[in-house]
This record gives C-alpha cells, sequence and structure tokens, in this order.
C-alpha cells in the first residue's frame, strides 16, 4: 500500500500497486479524460509527476508529450504503473460553471415537512411513574411516536426538540428527540443524480437559502458510462451488483454532504431531509431495486412513484431518521428529473403549446398542450455529449467548445485558452454545424468530395484523407472524422424524430408551438445556432427557445421545502402520458428521413 | 483453540484454553450446578469426562469424588483446565418439567394479524409498461406498500403471494412478496423470557397447534443473574452496555427459533410473527432501551405499552418483514408477564375476588375486584428460587426438592432419586415449614435452642451447631443454616406483607377473597402447605390455590394468534392500577408484622 497525493486538492490516497496511474486516479474519483480508455492512443491523460520514481518515459508516451512536457515530469498516467509514493498534479482544470446547479426556480411557498415542537419531561416521582415515552406521548397527542425513538435516550427530566415529519396523508411520524432547543436550526439536502455527474446542495430549510454546493462525478462510472452498461452490470453480478450500484452513488452522497457541511459549519445530524431527481435507472440504482427490466423491451421499471423513506435505509447519514424524498417518475425513459423539470417549467399550468426538451445520452421530450402533458424519450446515444468521437473530451480545460469555418481558415474557441487537446460536445455540435453550413456536409451526412471543390476554394485544404476517408482538419492533430458526423446524425435523427412523432401525436403544427424550453446541465452549453444548424431542432423553433439550467435539482430543491410540491409533482407524473417511440406506427421511418442534416441556403 | 464435545447434546463448541472447564461450559449456556461458584468447595460441577486429557485428580476434588467416580473419569468441572480437544458427559440430567413451558390457556377466537393474498403480475408490453409496483398495488389497493419489498426482486411475470400484517388501528401493510402460492404456510413464534429461563415455541398459526419448544438459561445471566446487577452492567458500560444485553438475549432467542425450526423441518422464513411477554426489565433489555431508571428510585420504566415493530429491528431473524409482538406492561415491576398472567386468567373479567401472584425474585400480586384491577411488586431476594442459600442449587438431578421432619428422622424427596447434592427452591421452602411446624424454628425465625429440647426428643439431634450458631441437619453434609432460615424469612415478609397491602388498598377482607391464582414456573413446584407452612400466603387461603402455568407464554401465545387478545392484553394493562409498596403509608411496619412465621398450634 502507498501512498498517492494530489497537489490540487492537498488530498492524499492510498493505493495498491499494480493497476495504471489513470486507474488508481479514476478510482478515487479523480477524473482524468481518457477517450481511448487508458490504451496510450489518444494522448489525453496527461498528469505531472511532481515526486516518486514511476520509471523512464515510454515511445507511446513519447508521441504525444511535448520535450518540455517531458522535462517537466508530464506523463501519461495510463502508461505510468507506479510501484512507490508519489505525488501528482493534475494538468486538466475543470471549468468552474462545467456542473451546472442553478437555473430558474418559480415562485412557491414554502411548506415544510419537517416540524420541531418542544417537549417538556418532568422528574417522576414514586407515586408518578409515568414512563419517559408516555410523557412525551402526553405532549405529541397527534404524533405517532415510532419506537426506536427511544433508544439511545435514559430517562432524564428537562426540555428536549421533537423532530417531526408531516407525511403524504398528513400523518405525523416523530422521527427524533434532540436534547434542548433546537428550533432555530433546520437543514436539507437536495440532490441532481445525473448518469454522469451528481450535485448536491445544502439548504438551510427555515430560509430557503442554499447555503452550499458539491459535484461530483457519479462514481456509478466504474461500472458504466451509461445506463445500459450499468444494468448489464447488474446482470453479470446478480448477487452483489445491485448492492454495488447503490453503495457506489450513497458513498458519493455521503461525501457531498460531508463537503457542504465542511464548507458552513452545518452537522450533519442537522439535516432533516434529503431530495433527489434523477432519471429512473439512477433512482432504482440509489434506492437498491433492480434495475434489470428498464434494460431491455419493453422497458416496464419496477417502479415509478415518488418514494418517502428513511435515508439511513440506503444508508445516507444525516440526522437521526432523516427523510428520503425520491421524485415520481413516469416511465422508465422519463424519469424524475423530466417530472422536475416539467414541474419547474410549470408545463402543467401553462397556458399556451409549450415543449420542453434534455438533451443528453437520451433525449427527453415533454410536450404541454395548455397543460395536457405527452412525452417521448429518445436513444441519442453519446455523441452530443462528446463521446464516441474520435477526438471527443469532456467539457475541460482545452477543449474546443466553439468552431468557425471562415475564408481565412478554422476559428476555435478553446476553454481556458489552452492549446487544445479535444473537443467536447458543445464543440461537436458548433463544428458539425458548421461542415453542414459551408457545404463540405452534404444533407445525407457524407463529407462533400474534393474533387467536386475547386482547389483554390477556400475549404479545399481543410479536408484531408485517412486512407479512402475523408475527415475534416480542426488542427494538425485534431479531425472530424465521417465515422463522427455520423455518430452526431444519429444522435440528431434520434432527437428530431422524437419532436416530430409527439407533435404528431398531440395533433399539432410546428406554427403552432409557442416555446421551446431547453433544461439539463448539457443543453445549457448548446447555442441555438447549433441546435437549428445541426438540424438537432426544426428552423421554425430558433426564436423560442428559453434555457432553464438545471431544473432536476430546482425540482429537488423546491419538493424539500414544500409538501404542496411535492403532491403537485406526483399528480404531475400520474398525468404525464408517455408514448412508446418503439411501438409508434411510421417511426422508423420518419427516423430515417429525420437523418437529413438541413437545406443549406 | 479447541474442541469441547458433550455427550448427551452431541453439540460441539470451540474453546479457548485458561479457563476452567466450568467457565467454558456456563460460558456455552451449559449449566453446571456451582453453588459455590467455582471455588473447589461445594463438589457439585462434576461432569465425566470421557475423552481428553486433563492432568491428575486434585486433593480438592479427591474430598467430593468417590473412588468409583475417579475412576470412571468423573472430576469437578471447577478445578479442570483443559488444554486438548475433550468429551463430556453430564451428571445433573435437567428435570423434564424443569422449564414450564405449558398451561392453563382459555378458549378465545383465533384473529391473525397476518394475512396472505395471492396477486398476479402480468408479462408487460411495449404499449403496457405497468411498473412491477402499480401492478402489485392495483391488486392490494387497501395494502400500505413499504418500499423495502420491492428490493430483492427482479420484474417477472407469474403468481406471488403477498404477506400482510394487520396494525393496531386496522391498516394493512405488506410485510413480503414470495415467489408462488405460499398460503398453506405460516408459523410463529411464542416467547417467554424470564430473568433466569426463557422458553420459545412454535406455533403453527393456521392451526394454533404448538409443534415444538425450546428452552434456554437466560445468556445475559454472565451480566448478572438478577435484573438489578445487569442494570448495573448497563450503568458501568454506559456505550456498550444496553447492546451487549439485547444481543445475548437475541443470540438465544435466535437460536431457539433455529431449534424448533429443525424439531420440525419449519424454515425460518416461514415465521412471520414473534410475541413475547417478559419482566419490564427484560423487555427493555430486549428492544435494546436504557434501562437505568427501573433500577433506582422512583423507578419510572422509559416504555411499559405494547410493541408492534419489524423483529428484524433488534436481529431476530425470521421471515422478511417478520413482525414482533411485545405484550404491554403496567409499571417497572408489573411487566408484561404479569399482564399475560391477568389476562390468561381473565382477572378483568372475573365476577368475583380473585387474587393473582406470580412468586420469584420479584412477588409479583395482582388483586381483581369483579374486574377492577389493583397490583404491586414485592422485592423477594431469590432465596424462594434456591439462590443465597449455602447448599442452594436448581431444580436439576440431586436437588432436594420436599423435606419431612418426622419422629423418625428428616425424610427427603430427591429428584432423579439420585444422592442428595443441594436443596432447590421448592426444598427450601418445604424444610422451612417444617422447621416451623415442628417448632425447630421458632415464630421470630430463630432456631430453638438446644438447651430447650429434651435430649430425648426426636428433634435434638437434628440441630447442631457450627461455631455459635445452630443449623438444621438435612444430611451429613447439607445443613439448613439460621442465615438460610433468615433469607426464606426476609423473601416471605415481602410477598405477605404485598398480600396484606394490597387488599388493604382495596378495601377488602381476607375472608371476601374467593380465589388465589398461582402463575410463573417457579410457583408451580409449590404446594400449598409450604406456601401456608411458611406463612408465605396466610392460612386462610390455603383451599383457594389454582396452580397456572407458565401464563406469560401462554398469553404470549394467544397474543400471537389474535389481534383482538393483543387490545385486550392493552386495555387490561392500561386499567391494571399500580401502587408502590415503598410509597404506601406505614408499610414498614406491615413488613416487620409480616416477617412472623406461622404460630405452631
Amino acid at each position: 500500500m502507498y501512498k498517492l497525493r494530489v497537489v490540487q486538492s492537498g488530498k492524499q490516497y492510498d493505493y495498491e500497486p499494480g493497476a495504471s496511474l489513470l486507474e488508481i486516479l479514476l478510482a478515487q474519483n479523480i477524473f482524468i479524460d481518457n477517450p481511448c480508455n487508458g490504451k496510450g492512443v489518444c494522448g489525453k491523460c496527461k498528469v505531472r509527476i511532481v515526486s516518486g520514481e514511476v520509471g523512464e518515459v515510454s515511445s507511446t508516451e513519447l508521441r504525444f508529450l511535448k520535450p518540455e512536457e517531458v522535462k517537466s515530469g508530464v506523463r501519461l498516467s495510463c502508461m505510468v504503473h507506479p510501484q512507490c509514493d508519489l505525488e501528482v498534479e493534475l494538468m486538466q482544470k475543470e471549468r468552474k460553471h462545467e456542473v451546472l446547479s442553478k437555473g430558474y426556480v418559480p415562485k412557491f411557498e414554502k411548506d415544510l415537512d419537517i416540524v420541531k415542537q418542544i417537549v417538556n419531561i418532568h422528574k417522576p416521582l414514586l407515586t408518578d411513574q409515568t414512563p419517559f415515552e408516555d410523557q412525551i406521548k402526553e405532549q405529541l397527542s397527534d404524533v405517532e411516536f415510532p419506537f426506536s425513538v427511544l433508544r439511545g435516550f435514559c430517562f432524564k427530566e428537562g426540555s428536549y426538540t421533537a423532530v417531526i415529519h408531516r407525511e403524504k396523508d398528513g400523518k405525523k411520524v416523530l422521527m427524533d428527540l434532540e436534547e434542548g432547543d433546537t428550533t432555530d436550526s433546520m437543514y436539507g439536502i437536495a440532490i441532481d443524480i445525473g448518469t454522469t455527474t451528481v450535485v448536491t446542495a445544502l439548504i438551510d430549510m427555515l430560509t430557503g437559502k442554499e447555503l452550499a454546493d458539491s459535484s461530483m462525478i457519479n462514481a456509478q462510472k466504474h461500472f458504466g458510462l451509461d445506463v445500459l452498461t450499468r444494468i448489464t452490470y447488474e446482470m453479470e453480478h446478480p448477487k452483489e451488483g445491485v448492492q454495488a450500484l447503490k453503495e457506489a452513488i450513497v458513498a458519493s452522497i455521503n461525501e457531498m454532504i460531508a463537503d457542504v457541511c465542511g464548507q458552513t459549519g452545518v452537522k450533519k445530524e442537522q439535516i432533516y431531509e434529503v431530495s433527489v431527481g434523477a432519471n429512473c435507472t439512477m433512482m432504482h440504482m440509489l434506492l437498491g431495486v433492480d434495475a434489470l427490466s428498464i434494460g431491455k423491451s419493453p422497458y416496464a421499471p419496477m417502479f415509478v412513484k415518488a418514494k418517502d423513506i428513511e435515508a439511513e435505509e440506503i444508508g445516507i447519514h444525516a440526522s437521526r431518521g432523516a427523510r428520503l424524498y425520491c421524485l415520481p417518475s413516469v416511465s422508465s425513459y422519463i424519469g424524475a428529473d423530466i417530472v422536475a423539470g416539467a414541474y419547474v417549467c410549470e408545463l402543467h399550468k401553462a397556458d399556451e403549446n409549450v415543449l420542453f426538451i434534455d438533451i443528453g445520452t437520451n433525449g427527453e421530450i415533454v410536450f404541454s398542450d395548455h397543460g395536457r402533458l405527452l412525452s417521448c424519450s429518445c436513444a441519442a446515444g453519446p455523441a452530443l455529449e462528446g463521446m464516441n468521437i474520435s477526438s471527443g473530451m469532456r467539457a475541460a480545460e482545452g477543449a474546443i467548445e466553439d468552431v468557425e469555418i471562415k475564408e481565412d481558415g478554422v476559428k476555435l474557441k478553446i476553454i481556458g485558452n489552452a492549446d487544445p487537446i479535444g473537443v467536447c460536445g458543445s464543440g461537436i455540435l458548433a463544428v458539425v454545424k458548421e461542415l453542414v453550413r459551408t457545404g463540405l456536409v452534404r444533407k445525407d451526412g457524407a463529407f462533400i468530395k474534393l474533387k467536386n471543390l475547386e482547389e483554390t476554394d477556400y475549404r479545399y485544404p481543410m479536408i484531408e484523407m485517412d486512407g479512402i476517408k475523408r475527415q475534416f482538419k480542426m488542427t494538425e492533430d485534431l479531425k472530424i472524422t465521417q465515422g463522427d458526423v455520423r455518430q452526431v446524425q444519429l444522435a440528431k435523427g434520434a432527437i428530431l424524430s422524437g419532436f416530430y412523432a409527439l407533435l404528431k401525436k398531440a395533433g399539432k403544427e410546428m406554427s403552432e408551438l409557442d416555446k421551446v424550453m431547453i433544461a439539463g446541465q448539457f443543453g445549457a452549453h448548446l447555442p441555438a445556432d447549433s441546435l437549428i444548424g445541426t438540424g438537432i431542432l426544426p428552423a421554425e423553433v430558433k426564436d423560442k427557445l428559453v434555457y432553464v439550467g438545471n431544473s432536476s435539482k430546482t425540482g429537488a430543491y423546491m419538493a424539500l421545502l414544500s409538501g404542496q410540491v411535492k403532491r403537485e409533482m406526483e399528480e404531475l407524473a400520474h398525468h404525464m402520458d408517455y408514448m412508446e417511440l418503439g411501438a409508434t406506427e411510421g417511426y422508423e421511418r420518419l427516423f430515417a428521413d429525420c437523418l437529413m442534416f438541413p437545406e443549406v441556403h
């Protein structure tokens, strides 16, 4: 067992020798870009070895390292197998705004499900031996007293604060007793669990103020980057898979709770409720429920309804008896994150025709016809998030986030103004939009043939051949291949066809659409001209786009502060219709049509 | 670590060398009489070493072992410190009826709180993705579905059996789902937890039949023989004491459940409810609640009300979601065992004046004036159970259980017709009764002076001097000392004074008493002439005695089979008044009066 220290965080970890440095870092939830999955072919997992002997630089590494990098100790972490104590400096600074935790919050009334009440225990006498329990029951006559609350107490006179939970049906249940008067403090946690990232916020439940937030890569990524791979893990590990996935995410949540508590001085014992928005698979995995049926046709989930349980039941450590509220889902692929979004965007109260879309690995779309809700989900795949793209990477320093093709060359916008090392989701969309706009990529998605361009055309030098395949040259090292374009094309076809299918089912024309709301942390980084220019969304909606941010977390936040909100979300989920695209007549034809990029005018 | 095998049970145990064989056996809950506490002076802890080398017989042992015993391998277990694998034969066969598990059961209607119902899960379709949970909820519309039941299931069509618990307020809650149709089996466990012994019975809940029983010494005895010593242990170990006491009794219960399951082939997963009668301290300790306040004036308990929780909450392993019902108590010293007894004896329905008494370390007395119940508890001490008596022992082979003093000598009745090795509780009472009857012990408890007897009196040779103290010679080796008589005197004074105080409080005369019911496993072995002859009970009640056996277990059995019984017991406990003798005016004078033995006529 050796020690690994990370310069930036100052944190120290123990590791067993054997694995690559990349694997060791990933195992500690330190995310290092590695599009090639540690095969030594992308050169993106660079770290600097500050101290510790890790052997000679290999010839593989020399292909990716500049001489000054070699000199300063930079290595490819996938090629290094350390066997000593060492100290490393991470090269990729994550963007500050990379995990979106804020967003639009509609007006609502606070209506807490947790209340506190003072009770007084008097000294017993030989002539009055009233039990401790009965003394409390007398003062809390309308409150159920679960026996477990008695544990850990001894009979002692004085003031206590009863922490009481109001259940859905109005029943009040004692959660805990606290010695003395603690009525002046009450905290809660709002969480958005994404397949990729998890965002946690500490909320002062008495004021409604967000005091601190914390975000992490979802630790379940060790079991697969997407939900299907994680479900496959459960299938292949029938005994411990469900448990392992649950423990991974719960450990992350506990770590983030410790983080926000550390930032503010709030104690975890002062946290009485945790509220969670997440997609349906994440919710199954958080709660330790088998998600296998979500992964295969006909995609029926084990549950969709909201859950209100003890947080400790799944291992989340907060106050004794602290509650965990999980927002309701609609179906396997319209999860609580979308219900939260629809609620936050007040789709159920809309007095017009509103379309809500959350773009990610899955694109979820909800259409509101004056409050009547219809939804569908499209399997877009990870291309729009920069995955499955030859030079794709996360939105971090060195990522190309915007591209312009001009007569005088290709203009790149790079996160952190650093040297470009890859292209992130918004960059991929931008470059495909530009390829389509300039005609370098045809409507059917194929690169234009060089013979169809004049050699003097400014575009001519931008296309090069890789064997028999054409590709677009962003820089000397970074290309967009035909395969990359096809990935984007499949994603955009999936989303656009869902869009059209949903409108058709609702009996509406494109012209009748009043507003299109873009949700989710990824969507927030996609400018309108990329969405329209690639044909992910039709040109007609260009001026109707509204960006709403991380509405899943906002929904969790609102539910935390109001029982009324919880009930309205449950109503909304219950009344949202879901159409399964795969079971929709003519869908395959529609999908094929939607693969076409927009006409260039 | 060596192995120890016990011939009788065939069971094998691991032990660490170092302790005496006596301590090793006790640690395994194998009870060996050892009145001198392993000091090598009573000679009662004999075992036979069947195989294994344990060293030479010591001179101490030779004082107690007959030559043929030495020859056959008999040793005093307290003097042997084994350091090898060995096999031992226990010498003291426990009496078959030693732990009383049966008793009078009044007529009652079965009214189970557990019901089973078949539900069917249909195969989902792309056009019908109804979640697993919702399919069940539709069929169990009046049943609450705790989320945890979903865990461990995957979506699979077919028949399931819903196991449903009916709560006190009539609410039905799903406990578990079982694959297939299991409606033809349902088992429960009825338990009486005594301070000394624990009795467990396996009940077929569908027929009401008791299928098997099992009993053990309460494993908490390692923390003290009586409740006060155990409470002191909790006080001295504030961090882990409560937990240690809980775990000791829960481990015993799990062991006995395994035992009754093993006897019958029933699986523990087929056990849906466990019902427990116990005194109030045992109930606190079973449930992991601090019992400190029970141990000191003013003796207010943490709780007295009935508890209905998940058995697993305290670590009792049965079916998933199995319930644990703990009968209600009245006060710290009128526990659920007494409530059970009062209920089984139908004191609440009595149409006459009935007195109920459970004689043990504490004597609990309930008086029913045509259904109006008044109770008190008397600290009798352990003398009546053969403890704190110089040659006392448990009721096991070799124990003197009855004594007659005749003109031609002292006649002994010995359990198992063996050589006498000590005197058990019923024997102690019998001999004191005889000493009083023959005038060998005076009304004030002192032995008669030898000078007051003629040397020709048949009683003369029965008294001998031990230094300046007189004692009664039962055999050459076994004596009843003045101290022994004083112990019995204190016990009888405590019980009789409680008896009188209670009658006085109820405003009744002795002559108005219609019936006296003797409960408890110890009481069942006390014949009327001992109870009356020692003055534990007044002579007037001699013809009114009724023995009811282990009514605590019977009460647990009845509660297991009927929600109606549970509610009636809770009513009974709620309406039973309790008088604290220590807070009763003139009690000390009454106690002093009651110390007197009866007049001899």
